[in-house]
């Protein structure tokens, strides 16, 4: 690739992943949406749509490709199985591969759902002058299980998963109403404050991503996270499920724009 | 039935109607949210989900009883079988039967869907001083097929029903700037103005509810509506489906606050 990741159209950016290219995804195609993928066997669609209901914070519903369906209006002239930098293939809830695409393991019953992801609020976010201190290090955000429960939805169970920024204390009430514009892609913090009152024991030793530290009279603050359902895929293990690998997004032709409410 | 609606909780008028009592809901147990209610076989419970997501404005779920459920938290001590004054149902899209209670109709695969209904919204409309024109006339809200498909999912596809309540065109602003704080019932209108743009031909003729006058100086206002699924129901035809009667809906436990958003 030649040119730069931040002047790719969307479609240029799939076509990039799709030739091999294997790359975290921040700072692509600035404006349009990334999504978390994940695909599941048709018999479980309707409890994954169901567990995305009932859990709207972690699991955002940008759009889901019926079985048979590998594009979309959210990909044109795209192919689901090819156009995403980093896949993860779990079998029976265990993680069995990482490859660059899926065309392999794809099955015709497979329906994937399109989740809303945090990239698109942190650039209102710095717009406003709230520092985003992954960004600032370079480095992935951190990503943490807690003791939370997700709502059930049939064979579908597991933990709260959440996205850890630091806020300076002054600037947390507009990373709040900031981000609560934003309700499909996390919308508004879960929590504000104390890791141990999600059953974060130490901030330093994420379960996703890279540990990120929080300044002197700074905030941890705490976001719903769309690795969310890759964790009750691990704990639920179905036969076969697909995912995006964690900051390996699909880049989606949906405008962030569109994703802000009044 | 003794006591007023307006002065039963929850609870009592879902007894009064487990009781036998028939009458449409409007004015019961004010500040509860209402639902429309449709179920469905769990073969179909996947495209209904889809189709409610792909339709939020139409169909904005506010619960789902999985198989065998017929009580949740929207309805503590409840039966989604008797609990509703009147229910509908279709047999391979054909209306035959209006009953008191569903008992002996129901089977243990049926999935329920509760949606939000624009009851919620009237209220504060009301309280803004918006007249709301049916409920002083004391009739139904009249309801209409549009030309406007509804995204299809799966096995269901259908038109867009909207309902019609004429509001005065200084106040126009104020009500889609009100409703649209209700997205789980309906939220903004779909269409401002000329029926003829939605394919409906006499304001004076409506498919559902009855019919109401748009004075002069007012504009006819259009909301989606939670009788969609039905109308998907009569167009795709499933073997059975289970639903409200329009304007006889399920009361439930969730008060209408929690559906306003900021």
């Amino acid at each position: 690739m030649t040119a730069a990741p931040e002047t790719l159209t969307p479609v240029q950016a799939r076509q990039a992943f799709r030739g091999g290219l294997r790359v975290p995804t921040s700072g692509f195609s600035p404006g349009f949406a990334q999504a978390n993928v994940l695909a599941l066997p048709r018999e479980l669609a309707f409890d994954m749509l169901l567990f995305a209901q009932r859990n709207p914070k972690s699991c955002p519903v940008l759009g889901v490709l019926e079985p048979g369906q590998v594009s979309s209006a959210l990909l044109a002239a795209g192919d689901i199985r090819t156009d995403v930098p980093a896949y993860r293939v779990y079998r029976d809830g265990a993680l069995v591969a990482e490859p660059d695409d899926v065309v392999e393991q794809w099955r015709e019953d497979l329906v994937t759902f399109l989740l809303g992801c945090s990239f698109t609020f942190e650039a209102p976010l710095r717009a406003a002058g709230i520092p985003v201190r992954h960004m600032d290090l370079g480095v992935n955000v951190p990503m943490f299980r807690t003791s939370r429960r997700c709502e059930p939805a049939g064979a579908l169970s597991g933990p709260l998963v959440v996205s850890m920024r630091p806020v300076p204390a002054e600037r947390v009430a507009d990373a709040v109403r900031i981000t609560s514009r934003y309700p499909g892609v996390h919308g508004a913090p879960v929590h504000v404050g104390d890791p141990a009152a999600l059953g974060i024991a130490n901030l330093a030793e994420p379960d996703f991503g890279d540990a990120v530290d929080v300044p002197d009279g700074w905030i941890p603050v705490f976001w719903a996270c769309g690795v969310t359902p890759q964790a009750a895929v691990m704990e639920s293990k179905p036969e076969l499920a697909i995912s995006h690998a964690p900051g390996y997004m699909l880049i989606t032709d949906l405008p962030d724009a569109e994703l802000q409410v009044p």
